[in-house]
Formats: C-alpha cells, structure tokens, sequence
C-alpha cells in the first residue's frame, strides 16, 4: 500500500470505504440475528478474504460462493463451509469432489434429473458422497424446479435415497425482488420467497424427503422481508456494498453505498454540455440500472451532483452531461470524482485491488480473486 | 497449458481462433498496404503481446494503448513506439515521462488547452519534452477539439512554439461508425473522418502549424474507407477479434469471429422453453450490441444456432430461448456451446487467459494484461 490519501491514487481505482461496509454488514447481521435465521453471505459481491472474514464473525454459518474458483480461493482462505449457489455440471463434478473433499461442509445444488444421476454416478464411482441442495424456482424463473411440479418431488426423493448424496434441503434466489420498484414490491416478493419454500418442504416431508436446510437469498428480500418464519438460512451478497440499483428500488439509500469509482475529470466539452472522465466500460461495466424504473440509462451516480448524468461509456472513457449546464468549474481538468456504479459486484469484478478508505485516507487495500 | 482439446477446458473460457486471427490481422495488413498508409493497432482489443506481435510483423509502425498500464505492459513486452490514445491528464504525467524516458517513441494526445499548460509546464520543470497529437473531433463528439473553431488553431499552434512539446500532429477516432447500419453509412463516416482531418491539418498549415502524422482509427471505418489519400496512419483494434456488433454492422461476417467464449449448458427448462449456461455477465459483459438496429437485447450469437438468443445475464447465469420451441436433445447437460460475445473487447477483458484453438486443438496459452 503507497497511497495515503485518495488524491494520490491513480485513477481509475475501486473504493470501499470501511465505515460504511462496517455498518452495512453489522445491519444484515442484526437483521438476521433478531429473525432467528443463519447469514451464510454471498462472498462473490466482493471475493475478498477481508471482507468475508468481516461478514462471518462467528465463523459458524459459512459462506456462499458463485464458482469453484472462489471456493477454492475461499478454502485456502480458512473458510471450511461453503455453499457453491450455481447449478452443477457433470463437467465439474471432479473439482467438486476435490473440494468436499478439502472442506468439512461443501454444498452443491442441482435442478435436473440428469445432473442428479451424473453425481450419483461420479459419487458411486468414487465412492464418495456429495452433499447436495435441490435449487428451486420461487418465481424468478432463472434455474430451480417448479416446486408444484410431481417430478421436483421425486426429484428430492431420489437425492434422499441416494447412498453418494446427502440431501441438504431446498434453496432458493428471488432474483425477480430486481425487477420490484419499491420496498412494498420487495415484500410481497419476500412473502412470496418464503411461502414457496416452506409450502414445499412441507410437501417434501409429506412424502417423506426432509429439508434439513431450507436456504433463500437476495439483497432486496433481505432487507425487507417482515419475517422468515420457517427459514434456515439467507444468502444476502450485495448489501456489503450496495449501488445505484438497489439505491433505486429501495433496498437502501445513496449514502450507504459503500463501493464508488475514483475517476479523473480529463476534458470540459462545453459546446455539447460535456466532461470526459477516465472510467468507462472496464471501470463501471456496462450494467444499466434499473431500466425498469427509468429507461434512460446512466452508468452510476455521482454522490452531491445528483444533476449529473454518466451517460456514454466506451472502453476506457466516461461521457459526463447534466439536465443543466455543467458549471465547469467546480470540476477543473484533473480534479476527482467518486461514482457508485449501478452494479457493484459487476463493477469490482473489473479491478485487481481495492483501496480501502476512511475518510479522505487509504487505510488498506485488498486484493479480490477472479476468474472460473 | 493443460488442455489438448476443447472438451477438456474448465468452462467458461475465451478462446481465440488462431487461424481466422491471423487471417483477420493478414486482411488488415494487406488493405493498409494496399491503400500506403501505416497501421499502428490498437492493441486494447486483446492487451496480449503475442497478438500484438502478430499485428506487427515489420515492427515499423508501433502500436496503440489505451491505458498507462498497457504502454508499460507493452514497452516491458519489446514494443517501443506507443501511441496512448486517451487524452492526458495533469495527474498522470509523472507516469507518462517515464514511459517517455523508456522508449524510442512514447507519444500522448490532449484537446484542452488546460492540460496543453500543465503537459509544457510539467515538462520544462522536469527539462523534457513529450511528444503530442492533438486529439480531434470528427463528428463522434466523445472527445478532442471542434476542428472549425478558430482556439483549435491556437491549440496547435501553442504547442508547436513550445520547446518541450514536439508536436506530432492530429489524431482522431470517429466512433460514430459504430451507430452505422450498413457498409454504405460507414462508408460516407469514412469520408468525413479523412476530409475532417485533411481539411484541418491544410488550415493548421495555412497558420504555420505543420502536422507530421494524420492518425485515424475505428475498426468499422478501417474495413470500408474506400481511400486514405492524405492519411499517414491507421488505429483499428476491433478487428483482430470482431464479434456480434461488428457482424450486425457489416465490417465482417459472423464467420471470421475470432474470439468466443465456451460455455457448458447446465440446465433445461422445456416450461420456460429456456436453457441455462454457466456464461453470465463476468464472462460475457453487459454490452448490449448494436441496439440502434434491433431494440431486443441479446447476449451474443450461438454460431450455427440463429434462432437462439441469449436474452438475459446475471453475474455467473445466462440463460438462453429461442424463438422456436428449443430442440433440448440437441444440446444435452453437459454439453459444450461457442458463443460470440457482443463487444469482443469487453469481454476479452473479463478474462486472466486466452485459450488458442485450431480446429478442435487447444494450441497455445495466451495472458492478456489488465488494470490501469
């Protein structure tokens, strides 16, 4: 770490500023504590070993991760109870294996029959068993059974039968609480969440499959939902950060948003009402927001100008306008700016360091992991 | 290099079809000789020095970056003419001196006359001399002067009485042939960006203000400028890969795609006729593609599968429809899929290494660069 102070990073650079990840986590933390359900946090918002260690105080609810790579990265980071939260492949089964077998706990998740006996098979084979969550469709309609379909019954059956699986339970990710425009949405969609999954452990155990663990996530669910009566377990990833998405459909506010890109103003276009900035599409991505709300897309926020419209990138340049003439001259040439991104787990995902900071100082910087 | 074929890559992976690279880079060659004006590529497409070698046989013309950190990345790799085609800013003139100080040729480009100052003052207090373009305008409006306003004049001319600034001459980007629809519209873009630049370096002349080179670039216009007269070089960097948006424009057909991501096909879901892949936005980006032609939103092309559209991304999830009912048999769990990324350059970015493939063969292991 050579920087001491933000003015003397090179830009563009990824911010988290620790006071407001500290508090972001410690909220999602006494959320679940008052409801009585397990946090097992989704780490690839960030896929850093601090920020993991930050989430899980208590080291008792393990994590969540979204490829092998990060539960590899993960493991060797200390973690021993990792959920990968992606449907697996035949194709990974091998790397599956290696890992359950590094780790006391390591969960994977199917949705098909034909995945079901392709790991039964690699188990048999191998004479190993697989610990396995069935991921169902609560309304998203990204992966999972249908949970009023017969076949996902016996889908769980097979699994509870099976010598080289042990059937975890049911897990779900209300994806669609993305497409809610206000917390009153969110809820419903969190009701619905967690009626889904208990209505259909309740039907698994009426024939007979028990769900030790019925586990759902979001961001937007779990910041809203009135309660999770019957729930074991969330898995909650964005909220370390935050962004301009969930800013919108009031999963929190601007100000929590704890992750920004740090950019230089590098030109004043005042004939087109314009600045260029040194953050385009491999800074911010090229994630447009929520279009469900507001189909001009911009690409981020810039916190105090609210008039401020990020509203072209390109590979490496940023295309400031406003609504109101730029006043030039509280942005010279050179001078900073932070930006929240629409998609933070996008957006980190594009840098190869962190710099964490308090203030106006950089008190550390973290390293992510990346890749498949 | 692990990997001997295809089948045996971790899935996703980019993978970089070597001979229609290098055919791809040979066409390139050929109409810049052809028409006598140097190429100078651009090199962020891919930020490998393997294919920046390839793009270079003669080693005459250099080549061009994007960021500080592809001009050490390059100058560390051999290459010892570099153009870094963003404009400067005041903050990143240490860094540029010393990419100055390292090589034969290490040339930046500015459009205010704010930075002009802070570059000749940086200089004379450091007693060197940076070699300058001035960035210029031709119609995209992303950046660089209005070449008809009379200050654009005065810009060049400040810089060329300055003792350490040598000015290059005049450098443009005409972006805008990225809203074309067809060759024809790129055609007339093509135009424009050589009139723009010829007309404007025969008025700085008329002022006394000699421009040494003529830089032009943009892959669409490289691949239809039906001449060059007057133009000293060119700076597509697109082409080396192509992809989706530049087959939908018509600079290339979707054949001579160099650059594909692999993706395994991990579910079925026949009630939403929808498949599941485990390409999602970190391995295919969020570019849209060429919306100023088709509204709907698609994630890439499926080679050798029209009909199927990759509708919707999350970070590690893509799933695929089609506008008929999906023939699931055809793409079993398990089984492998090549998908053309939208923006090539976007989504070579979002991966640590190239897989290099001939036919079915894995060949060559390549490192991209990253970061700024």
């Amino acid at each position: 770490m050579k920087a001491k102070r933000i003015e003397e990073l090179k830009t563009p650079a990824f911010l988290v500023d620790l006071p407001k990840l500290k508090s972001n986590l410690r909220n999602m933390q006494e959320r679940a504590r008052k409801h009585g359900v397990r946090l097992r946090p989704h780490v690839k918002t960030h896929k850093t070993a601090e920020i993991a260690r930050l989430q899980t105080p208590d080291e008792a609810c393990g994590i969540t991760v979204s490829t092998l790579a990060e539960a590899h990265f993960f493991q060797k980071a200390g973690f021993d109870d990792i959920t990968y939260a992606f449907p697996i492949s035949p194709n990974k089964l091998a790397e599956a294996a290696e890992l359950t077998g590094r780790m006391k706990q390591f969960h994977i998740l199917l949705d098909q029959f034909a995945t079901a006996t392709a790991v039964e098979a690699y188990a048999r084979a191998n004479n190993i068993c697989f610990s396995v969550f069935l991921k169902v469709d609560c309304g998203y309609h990204r992966a999972g059974v249908d949970p009023c379909a017969p076949e996902s019954v016996h889908l769980a059956g097979q699994m509870q039968a099976s010598k080289h699986i042990r059937f975890r339970g049911i897990l779900t990710h209300a994806g669609h609480s993305y497409h809610s425009r206000n917390p009153q949405e969110t809820i419903a969609i969190a009701r619905q969440e967690r009626d889904v999954m208990v209505e259909f452990s309740d039907r698994l155990k009426l024939h007979g499959t028990a769900c030790e663990t019925i586990s759902v996530g979001s961001t937007p669910t779990a910041m809203h939902a009135p309660d999770w009566q019957g729930i074991s377990e969330i898995r909650p990833g964005n909220y370390a950060f935050f962004d301009r998405f969930q800013a919108d459909i009031g999963s929190c506010s601007l100000e929590e948003a704890a992750a920004t890109v740090l950019t230089t103003v590098v030109a004043h276009y005042p004939q087109h009402n314009q600045m260029l900035i040194d953050a385009g599409a491999l800074a911010l991505s090229k994630d447009p927001g929520a279009v469900h709300l507001d189909e001009e897309i911009v690409y981020g926020a810039v916190p105090g100008n609210p008039l401020l419209k990020i509203f072209s990138i390109s590979q490496e340049h940023g295309l400031i306008t406003s609504q109101a003439p730029i006043a030039f001259n509280k942005f010279p040439v050179g001078s900073l700016l932070q930006i929240i991104p629409n998609h933070s787990c996008l957006t980190a995902a594009l840098f190869d360091r962190y710099h964490v900071v308090d203030g106006n100082r950089v008190v550390d910087e973290w390293r992510p992991m990346r890749g498949w």
